[in-house]
């Protein structure tokens, strides 16, 4: 005999609600109000990305930034722990899906949170900068935070690898051609020169890296916060996608993956010709 | 005192391995032989996916076909399991990784994975297409097969809220435009007709759905099925961190999320203008 | 041609490292020390969850109130988002660990999260006791600085169904009869008190809720806060499986999940008898 | 304005649904028809589980060997791709939610699918059995089907570390003890003899392994193999967890973690006492 259900506690109660992204009727789907049939084959994938994302389709220069972070972020190699997520779930032979959520649940505070760790401390400087403070007095006050905070690297700025990420130099040179460079990336250089001179610092090589780039021009873009974290969780599917296929296809099951022990067997000196010159 | 680890078992010996995917080495990567930072700027995310997962850039030909599949499939709404999964999750306040992890672990056999169960039926028919039988003959055939599995509808066909799925019918549209309808889109029309001429389903429309239309333009491509299914997981996670971004900043947090009570409150009636025309 | 790996570069060494929780030798496995074979038939498996958690076996009072803090977590019914996004994900036929993992994501700061935040109040609380305040005075500040900080209802007070939390009277009754009610338990019942008397919240009932007990009775048992974050999640881990299994066998796939609409039609009013007694 | 929205397609009703496991009522929590309030104190975590998997609480026999299976699985250190998947997850400093549900996806085919692909071979021995056949006569028809499929080392049988693995004789060994051992497990026991006298595998040691064991039990307590690969997936949580915890506790973050370069350095040759022994 059923019992009585939650229902029936009123505090519980059945609440219509909407969404803005899609309209779903029969025959016919509408994303953001364009009919999806007609976004096909006329806007790219980076283009309908932003058009969910932030409600409109992007002007052609910010087309072309927003494609470039998504380009910048989509895979590093075998040496991020996410990728090693998935590639350890993957020898198991769990499907695909399980393997990249593996991947993707293992972004955290240490990886991929540098984004929006890096958003803040730039707004901060630029509320300073809005006070009436010059930027390099509002970059130096910053580098004060972040040493007494112990942030050291701070978020946004310093590689493992790279002591010159070339995806922030790209990144920035890019948003600089185009124009969209009003006030995060200006002063995100700003902070990375007053790095450079802080007596505690002077040791260290603190270059702007691809997530404070990402940040700064994020930034300029006018998107909030979440929506560049959104952004970048996107940009890295087919990364995490590509290495659970190849770890499937190539390598046996139940092998213990050395991340140090690997080497890279594909192209290499490949140039971009033709259309893309 | 530390014991005996398990690598003195020599059956577990430590194993070099290699990656073909992306070359990283101080200040400098590559992405299947093409340096990152020459990639961004210049090739679009959907050509950077698709050279990721296949290898090489794409034909311009290609390059449109993939991003019209990569936007077909971008969201549809809140109505699949899969959105209600990640927006379960959102709505307990997890981190929006969580949540687009909730939604993509829930892709199953019954959500997503048509695509892989069409296309080993169009690889049916097209080797019974190759044993010389004509293209009607080997569809007849293949409908006779999903009749007597049971698999009615079949993968790739009908859908629970479209009697004309729009995305199928572009897709097919576009791949026919773009001469890229070697074999398999031909096959999938030809089992259509079939379909629909059976005397069990005189009563029922089954007309090709995006899954049927992606395993069918995927053939023609060349991809193999898993890279089809992991491009379709790619192309969904827009969509899914769109819902968790959107649960997040426009509801109460620990709802009871119907999904039959949603309406559709964005703008309508959209058109594409300017450069997309 | 290989190409150097990152190995190469200094900052990446490879380290040994150690872990002091299971030793795996061939043929012999010990957990904390004990070999595991002499657990199995002889420590329960909430004793060794505790073992495995922290470092030692329990005292019989110990374990029966651990296993009762087990207990009181593991199902809450298809009313929780955790609940419904494991049976949104197991709707889509994928498998039985993914739609559990989609339930693992579906804990976040409005769910499960109050465990962690009730501590924290309870520690701050207690700090203020040990600076030699009485327990009354305490409770008062912090009940002021929840009304000040806008967090009502408290984490670990009120519930959304229950005006009587069942699971957190009997907790803390156990906690009393076993005599491990050193100070976490006396305090929250102290906050309970001054909340029913604070002028703002009159009107309201906030009793003590599952979390906080949970919260309370693992502050005196000495565990770490994420400790007992980790037994609860623990803990709900065979209800996420039941409700995937019941979904996946007795729901049809791609069902449309009403979180109101549901009954409950299992057995009523069974007593334990026997040894349960 | 809102536009209609999909519950206008009469293809998706609304449509109440139940649930045998857990009532909520106001004050008041059911499991399985018990109140969850009397199940606490009463009930061991293991116990619960049983009635909440399988509808029903155990006997004290069925309880013992229940609780001796949970146990036995409950960690296998750091050498597990899951394990592994979690450690790497926590490393970034995600949620110790999120990289435990790395673990979780990170169940496949070759690791833990083989108490399900195990039971099968089983059942088909035992049809055999049913057929009118000797023992021995089915298991070297079910050794013959193993070894024309390929499937060696076959699901249950043989293990990467350890040549006897000591959780599966102390698992039989309960089971035959408690008088738990009316076909499956005596069958088990006939095919690792028949494996161990087939000319093509003479050279090998395949003794029967925790995974095949544990598909033997349950086979002998009638419970369904997909509630055994729920307890499965129940029982490692805890050792995912302690992984995790350990990972966040002890390792610097973002560390390159080696799957062959760690050793134990816990307590080592503990014995069970007092009430243990």
């Amino acid at each position: 005999m059923p019992t009585k259900s939650p229902r029936t506690d009123p505090a519980i109660r059945r609440t219509r609600w909407s969404t803005a992204l899609t309209c779903i009727e029969p025959n016919k789907i509408l994303v953001r109000g364009y009919a999806l049939d007609e976004l096909m084959g006329r806007v790219s994938f980076g283009d309908a990305i932003y058009l969910l994302l932030t409600g409109d389709l992007p002007t052609p220069s910010i087309s072309r930034l927003v494609d470039a972070m998504l380009v910048s972020f989509i895979d590093h190699g075998a040496t991020p722990p996410s990728t090693l997520a998935a590639r350890n779930a993957a020898t198991t032979g769990t499907s695909v899906r399980g393997a990249v959520a593996a991947g993707v649940v293992a972004f955290g505070r240490h990886y991929g949170g540098d984004i929006l760790a890096c958003r803040q401390r730039l707004d901060e400087g630029l509320a300073i900068v809005r006070s009436g403070e010059p930027m390099t007095a509002a970059a130096q006050e910053i580098v004060r935070r972040l040493v007494g905070a112990g942030e050291i690297p701070p978020p946004g700025f310093g590689h493992r690898y790279h002591t010159i990420d070339p995806r922030a130099t790209r990144l920035l040179q890019i948003a600089h051609e185009l124009e969209i460079d009003h006030r995060y990336t200006p002063f995100i250089r700003t902070l990375e020169h007053a790095l450079s001179r802080h007596p505690a610092l002077e040791e260290r090589s603190l270059p702007v890296n691809v997530d404070g780039a990402v940040a700064a021009v994020c930034g300029d873009l006018g998107l909030p916060p979440e929506v560049a974290d959104a952004l970048l969780l996107v940009s890295r599917i087919p990364g995490l996608a590509a290495h659970v296929l190849e770890e499937q296809n190539r390598e046996p099951p139940m092998r213990a993956i050395d991340p140090l022990a690997h080497d890279y067997d594909g192209p290499t000196g490949r140039k971009l010709g033709g259309r893309w010159k």
